[in-house]
């Protein structure tokens, strides 16, 4: 139990950190730090954290800092909250990249007080209405660097994201930004475009409004994520998600050549490879 | 209530068409249809059908003949099943394109007795075991080519639809096919080129198993639906998808491009017209 967290970002993901460590009786106090005044005053309605503060109010005061921001915002807040941290505090990030954070912390004298982490759950909603209650239960939780954080720390923190439901998964922050590329970043590059191109082509949106079906709203949900989350997680693994991107449209142009060849065959061939994603997912 | 109801297909789409004339009492007895023994068997079993027939013995003493194939099989199927049939019976295909079909229905003399359908529901298994109560409720229903039909049969049909909860449509089969090509069709391509896409560069399966979290879920679950449903539909609107499919490739490589040229702003612009998406859906 710790007697106060501190959220960097009052959304989302910190939102529904914040529900849960209340939740599982794991904190008495929550204090929640945001850019917007209004989210912070919205949070503070909503329940989420008890008192709004600022970082060099709220940090020095705190057990657990739980930094839940955009990427790009990420780096120089972190470097600003770490320099306020001793031990026995602890830090957390939760953002969805993790090699340049990583990177920018190592030669930080408090990097062991640090646990860069990636809790693999998320909507496609943003700000603190978004958060939710029973976030985070069944899915992974990445842990990158383990060993550049104090080993205590990191059994807190492991107790704490167990606690709430997560299994623990330990990788490299350039391996954790690899498969982030494949299994995450991918899914919205594809989500958005796929919206881009139906907006652009029916330009009845009533039709679509009045015929759009379970798959259609299932591949184009994450369509709805925030920009202002996602280009920087983009720009940030740049160079992972253009590989797979690459790789996806030369996917898609297998498609587009069964179709202009008329080589269904083939195409049945492409679908039942596809298929073989049902042994992986259930 | 029907006396008597034939469904061709004892699937995901006729299943639990079935069910739902059941569960509303809409029809004493329901007589199944399968090429394949082990599938009619198997709906026997689980209570989606009362009997086992052929087209030949079900069709003469059926008041409704549903029919709900791949596509590619639809179109003979349905004329063996309109040279048995005469009013006051009715005969309705639930498939995912309409333009062949009605084409090929186009000069039938007993035109009038066929009612084109495209119930807007559906999930990526398939099957008897696919089959579900429940289904179709909330969604939309496209009726093709209502003028062609006995218009009393029309309201039958209707009436059938409402009942099981969904919302009737018109439109002509032609402009069906379009907007099913953007609003179902390229999302099930989308899905089985990003399945491919990951599970080509993704060897680890491992990796996939641990982390893939709810985004990743919903985009590529539609690559779990069989090919030899969706080649048919492909290679039968084979030009609207690829209409469909050349956009969303050159959306993609939109962001490639921004990518490619750190033109952040650009992509920035890009999500935000994306997210457009949320007026229509919800």
């Amino acid at each position: 139990m710790f007697n106060t967290v501190t959220i960097v970002g009052v959304g989302l993901i910190s939102g529904s950190f914040a529900l849960a460590l209340k939740d599982h009786g794991l904190a008495k106090k929550v204090i929640g730090v945001s850019r917007s005044g209004n989210s912070a005053k919205r949070a503070l309605e909503l329940g989420i954290i008890d008192e709004i503060g600022t970082i060099e109010e709220a940090v020095p005061v705190s057990d657990l800092i739980y930094v839940a921001i955009p990427v790009d915002a990420t780096i120089p807040v972190m470097q600003q909250i770490m320099n306020l941290v001793k031990a026995p505090q602890i830090v957390v990030d939760a953002g969805s990249t993790k090699a340049a954070l990583c990177a920018s912390m190592a030669t930080h004298p408090q990097r062991s007080r640090f646990v860069a982490t990636h809790p693999m759950w998320g909507t496609e909603f943003s700000g603190p209405e978004a958060a939710v209650h029973k976030a985070f239960a069944g899915r992974a939780c990445v842990i990158c660097e383990k060993e550049k954080s104090d080993q205590e720390a990191v059994k807190v923190i492991e107790n704490v994201y167990e606690t709430i439901g997560m299994r623990m998964v330990y990788m490299g922050a350039e391996a954790h930004d690899v498969h982030a590329a494949y299994i995450s970043h991918i899914s919205h590059i594809t989500s958005f475009a796929l919206a881009n191109t139906v907006l652009e082509k029916e330009k009845e949106e009533d039709a679509i409004f009045q015929l759009a079906g379970g798959g259609f709203e299932s591949t184009v949900r994450l369509a709805k994520s925030s920009a202002s989350m996602w280009v920087p997680i983009f720009q940030q693994n740049k160079e992972h998600v253009l590989d797979v991107l690459n790789e996806h449209i030369s996917q898609l142009r297998k498609f587009k050549a069964c179709l202009e060849k008329d080589n269904y065959e083939y195409m049945e061939e492409l679908i039942e490879n596809a298929n073989k994603i049902r042994k992986i997912l259930h």
